[in-house]
């Protein structure tokens, strides 16, 4: 088509890809209301000034950033948080302590392309605000397992990777780092698992540690220990535990993480990670300049690493594909076998999508075959044939080839209760 | 909060104002689905030669366009039909026609900010391609009418105007206009009911025409001309015709409408137009360089002045309002009236949320009464009290007040039938 292409790291979704998008839209808003969330939206662009606020300025290298028409400096939104901070700060006396709020939509970064990696990527936001507990945290992994497991993702197929800020804080307290050190640091750890060993050990080195005294802390931290107490008493409590492993290399790369931190990982495939999230106590009284001081805590996950998890394990993949044949599939194809009854065609068609079912029918005059051909292809799971014999209808079950004849005033009855027999009762599976 | 604020003309959606908008969305999605219609999604940024090959360079004006780090000229969509084009074009081999496609999404255009514009907005895109026969443009037509149905809208609160951009190429044809002059004169009809009729006449009199010309012709069609035959006989089967007037002036702005245009408006509040569409035989081909050719309507309608209408209409706005309340409501909140029994508590949240019922419960320690704010502020329907008598719990419907005892383990059970029971049934409205 002359040139014009998908632009680089954005995505075109076809139909199918359409209905697998929104099955995960669906799942991922049934389990946050389920946990009592309420969902809320920002804008797609917000000032460059807020992201840079939050994130430093080389955030800026990662931004899709432009000034408008009107002298503004705005980005694309990486991500909500910092949209998230502005709102709650800015409306917080509104609202019952603490928010629990949720958010789906798409994010830009302009980063390389990689697998797992886009440049235009939903994700679905999660945040507890105004609530300082321990409580809260365990609240949000336990969300953040309960959305996997609504993909039909089991304990063999990921695991939720947690720490904490805190102990990291306490290790460095020996070593007298001022802060750009410290955050060094921390970057270090974080980057550990993917650098090797010597590389990581002469960093550590330049800052008086070592790669063996890391290791000795890392061993020391057990589930045991009392800075996951609450948290591990919580889960126990919800059979939810066994998803998690304590991992202390664990820290998340941005600098405002204050206590919890986690990652969910797949344990198969070795992809990126699906989830991350932890607890940033500062960053509302940063973003608003000490005016309002809020304990918050949240995780994001997004869509692409999980889509691939969810195609690379079998029972998760069956379960989208009945949510997509769900929802790109009609429920009653009505065929016109003699061309004299148009207008009662289109009044039969009318009456069944009032009765509320998905109706489709060939527009224009089509041979019967064709006509079934075209039922096949939208995957009715109904055809109601209109003929000489009308009002009498034909009504034919697609997946059994049984038929009855029915008065066409009937028909959506008729469908109802053909839907809720226990013999077609695989169809709305 | 120090200054950040929402960039202009977009919006922040607070819980209840995403619940407004998630509302419009599920009445979209549903009424197309049920017209047999599947959804699609395109990315939020276009290149800009692809927009300017489809509206020519002034639409430069009204986009946000800009250069990316990687030299790529691109704009965020100002409207989708030409993604849906280059779409079509890309893999039309892998569809049966008409290909029956809609979506739902944001939209941005950088323009002067007044009531009933933002610059970014939702839109709701329905369109066949593949069919030239006019049960495509009906089809549409019912789609859109059936769509403003769906918000509880009526005959009295909106109308269909609706017109063939055919009839002005009649009219044109006696009087010799090349193509500028063509869409010069088009532009003078679609502006005509805003612009003082001296200032018409001015306009047409340089084309070699006249106010007084126009004003007979327009007078001349009525909904008994042939060209509107098909139409009218398919929607009359729907009985949907009361819902259109035929109107020569619309005639719609863009250049690229071939047959069937339309416009839906509101009847009794002067609003801008709710939605608006027509057939475009040409558009495809045009922007494949002729390598695809295929016929094409559809329609669009945005969020922002069908909000308005919603607001102004009162039975849509209670609608809209048991829409909303539905949506951020929880049925169930666990109240922990004795704090040795936390366990257990979460334990009977964790079952209930599996059972998937929307379940809230204070995070930490609160008095019984400062929990039973808790529940109304987030309108549960049912409070279960955990105390003493556990695994006893006493189950209190929060709208009659009634209550009853339950085993833990019974609790899921006993609200699905609470919830059945006629008694309850306005709950769930």
């Amino acid at each position: 088509m002359s040139g014009f292409k998908t632009v680089k790291g954005f995505r075109d979704f076809f139909p199918e890809e359409c209905a697998l998008r929104n099955s995960i839209f669906k799942r991922w808003r049934s389990v946050a209301s389920r946990h009592g969330f309420v969902e809320y939206e920002g804008p797609s662009l917000e000032s460059t000034d807020l992201l840079k606020k939050k994130s430093g300025d080389e955030i800026t290298q990662q931004l899709f950033c432009f000034t408008t028409k009107g002298d503004e400096e705005v980005s694309m939104r990486p991500e909500v948080t910092p949209t998230l901070a502005r709102m709650a700060a800015a409306r917080q006396r509104d609202f019952p302590k603490p928010l629990k709020w949720f958010q789906i939509g798409p994010c830009y970064r302009y980063e390389r392309q990689q697998r797992g990696r886009l440049r235009e990527f939903y994700q679905f936001n999660v945040d507890i605000l105004g609530e300082a507990s321990p409580a809260a945290d365990a609240e949000l992994v336990a969300l953040a397992i309960e959305s996997l497991r609504s993909f039909a993702l089991e304990p063999g197929d990921f695991i939720i990777r947690l720490s904490d800020r805190r102990l990291w804080t306490e290790f460095q307290a020996s070593y007298q780092l001022n802060e750009t050190q410290s955050g060094e640091f921390l970057q270090i750890i974080d980057k550990m698992e993917r650098t090797p060993a010597e590389v990581t050990n002469t960093k550590l080195e330049a800052l008086g540690m070592s790669l063996e005294k890391v290791h000795a802390f890392i061993s020391s931290i057990s589930a045991d220990h009392p800075i996951f107490a609450e948290l591990r008493e919580n889960l126990e409590a919800r059979d939810l535990w066994q998803y998690v492993k304590i991992d202390p290399g664990i820290v998340r790369g941005l600098a405002y993480y204050t206590g919890t931190v986690f990652e969910a990982f797949d344990i198969k495939h070795g992809l990126r990670a699906i989830a991350g999230g932890g607890r940033y106590d500062n960053l509302v009284g940063h973003l608003s300049d000490g005016a309002v001081q809020m304990p918050a805590c949240g995780f994001a996950m997004g869509d692409v690493v999980l889509g691939e998890l969810i195609k690379a394990t079998p029972a998760a993949q069956e379960q989208m594909k009945r949510d997509m044949d769900q929802s790109v599939a009609v429920d009653v194809y009505v065929l016109l076998a003699d061309e004299s009854r148009r207008r009662e065609c289109l009044q039969t068609v009318t009456q069944l999508r009032s009765a509320g079912w998905r109706v489709d029918y060939s527009l224009t005059p089509q041979k019967v075959n064709k006509q079934f051909q075209a039922a096949e292809n939208s995957k009715a799971r109904f055809a109601a044939i209109i003929g000489g014999e009308y009002p009498t209808v034909v009504l034919k079950n697609l997946a059994t080839r049984d038929q009855m004849e029915v008065p066409a005033a009937n028909l959506a009855e008729k469908i109802a209760e053909q839907m809720s027999n226990p013999v077609y009762k695989h169809l709305l599976a």
